[in-house]
């Protein structure tokens, strides 16, 4: 049909651009990541990834494996219904307890996936409180622009990390509007943190809610492991939590932690929130057992900042450019989307270490990256392995040095 | 805050209104259920479930249960990333290849939830077909309708279930635009079919493309359980099919199966898809083995449907008024949010019978209804136990019969 035809030369059009995605079909093992087997075309291989966003390991930790497997055999896979109809369990309920306790909030509420957290919650917001200006940052995630622009409310984008720029926004701003500021803790694509306490003083001084995404610091930042936010000691200054545990947690879905007030508007008034299917209760369960692991012991937390460390020294003596020295997250500059992907592809094809190239549109034309994120299992020595390889590639890809 | 304190007045209005869902804490039991154990103030109490979406408890299925124990066991719970970043794996692979092959399409995608498969795909559909003109039911869920209006496209309502309504809304269209008509084959509020074999014929007479939601029939109709459009004989006239793993899989997320210029569209636009991690292997394990049950194993299929029927009897034997009797969700007319509320409550405080009242807005006011549910593991004895308690507490609330 021509409707359907339209889309293929859609679609070819992306892959002459360099950006249609292919995935790799890899074969992970409880036991011994972040080695992992990959399936292609001619056959299985062993690989080590570099690019996974589980952090601390969690999703191969007994406790939580064991708790996963407790809670199917005790009550079964899939809960059969939304929250308000039979899907709602003790787990579940325990779990927001638990988050709403972390974030020292009111309440707190599970959705399937980190993106419709934000989706969702920012929807509702925009909607629900009239006139309500939502200044966000701009390099936010897509679920957050998604959120704003679904929400309907008005938006000011601020430049990126620039409290400047957003006082000035907020200076430009009806002073009687309601005001809400939309930001993120830890930028997962430049591994920068935000200024959270100058951000937060700022949102104070206007009067200003916040909306903070921590999904790429909970559970490695802060004494319990809430985030960023906690290690800068302004835990208690942010109105609205967003998380999730399909990053350092290890599992899947999101959360939000705030006052009673936002908990209850997403649950009465959010479609997406209401009328899906509650999370099964053994993921809920690897949740809260992740949860408590990272709240109540610490000794993984600072490993995979460890590794980063040593990675980062190691790129810098070798002249490789970092995009940001400030966090976990390791994103190495190539800035150029093929030369990107042909770096990626050496470095599986001759080194089988997995990193995939992030190209536009998911982040600037001519910034593109390869985003490495070390994890808690990964050595001292893996990092070594690593620094070798890539600085072998990059030579092999005639790219430039920053020395 | 003032804006918090809007948030807090909608929400009283809502309690006013009673439209404020309350959650009960449930838990269920791989072993007994329907039996469940409702935590409530007062404190544990066995009750039996008569609204889930587990028709054919698959969740609780022994097969189920050990592949997504096994699962975790072997390759750990999160995936650590969204599709294209480490997170996919030959769990996705096989079960988007099994889906492909139970709908006869070239590709199949998962996504975490039925609501972001509906939404996600027609937002989309609509985005990328220049001029698409969407035709959809007036009773469509609520994830079809938001994914309609995200789309930006133009749509057309069609009075529910009306082919001359369709016909007439199709003529007045210009015939050179891209269609599409969205509908669900099971109106799970309403508990009736579509004529999908009539809107095939005339979405083929006008060139339209189709979208069928099959959510609430996957696992029951069809003799591989592929849905309602396999038992009516037109599998392979639908365009797109979504679905999901939440109902009568026993799991939870949703899918899309279609032509691979859909797919790709999906995997290459939809921001909510690019963006999010991806199913835990274990939850994607479960799905797969719960697929595989029903398309080679028939005889678990016929139980709900056998027990809805005995339900509708002996419902229509008592006077008491059902709004469909096409399929095995049986939606009991009350008529009034209140009357509604205190039915249920009395079928749980008096019978230990869990029947969670549908009120407006999710069904139009004056329709307020009890969604009543019998599963493959709801006894023929256990039917007739509901229909007295029902019966009862019927004329408890003097409520009208139909005789």
């Amino acid at each position: 049909m021509q409707a359907l035809s339209h889309l293929a030369q859609d679609i070819a059009s992306a892959k002459e651009q360099g950006r249609y995605r292919t995935y790799l079909n890899l074969e992970r093992r409880a036991e011994t990541a972040p080695q992992a087997v990959l399936h292609a075309a001619d056959g299985p291989r062993e690989i080590i990834v570099w690019c996974s966003n589980d952090y601390l390991s969690l999703s191969h930790h007994p406790t939580v494996i064991d708790a996963v497997a407790d809670a199917v055999r005790g009550v079964g896979l899939g809960t059969g219904g939304a929250r308000s109809i039979s899907g709602t369990s003790t787990f579940h309920e325990d779990l927001e307890a638990e988050l709403a306790s972390l974030y020292r909030k009111e309440r707190a509420l599970l959705f399937s996936t980190g993106f419709a957290a934000n989706d969702t919650t920012l929807s509702v917001l925009g909607r629900r409180i009239p006139g309500l200006v939502i200044f966000s940052d701009e390099l936010n995630h897509a679920s957050i622009i998604q959120g704003v622009r679904n929400s309907g409310a008005q938006k000011r984008i601020f430049r990126h990390n620039d409290t400047g720029h957003l006082r000035k926004l907020l200076e430009e701003t009806d002073p009687d509007v309601p005001k809400l500021v939309a930001f993120e803790s830890l930028y997962s694509m430049e591994g920068d943190f935000s200024p959270i306490r100058e951000i937060v003083d700022i949102a104070e001084e206007f009067g200003a809610l916040t909306y903070l995404d921590e999904i790429h610091s909970v559970g490695i930042y802060g004494e319990e492991g809430s985030g960023y936010a906690e290690e800068q000691g302004v835990r208690d200054r942010i109105t609205v939590f967003q998380g999730g545990f399909g990053k350092g947690l290890g599992g899947a879905g999101g959360y939000i932690a705030g006052p009673a007030s936002v908990i209850d508007s997403v649950r009465t008034f959010a479609a997406p929130f209401v009328f899906s299917t509650s999370a099964p209760a053994p993921l809920v369960a690897g949740a809260l057992s992740a949860l408590r692991l990272v709240r109540h012991d610490s000794t993984q937390r600072d490993l995979p900042r460890a590794r980063a460390s040593e990675l980062k020294e190691g790129l810098a003596a070798r002249g490789i450019p970092v995009i940001s020295r400030d966090s976990h997250v390791v994103p190495v500059l190539v800035g150029d989307p093929h030369r990107n992907k042909e770096v990626s592809a050496l470095l599986l094809g001759d080194h089988g270490i997995y990193v995939q190239p992030v190209n536009a549109p998911t982040v600037p034309e001519g910034t593109e990256r390869l985003r490495v994120t070390p994890t808690s299992r990964h050595t001292a020595e893996d990092v070594q392995v690593f620094v070798e390889a890539l600085d072998t590639v990059w030579s092999a890809a005639g790219l430039p040095r920053s020395r």
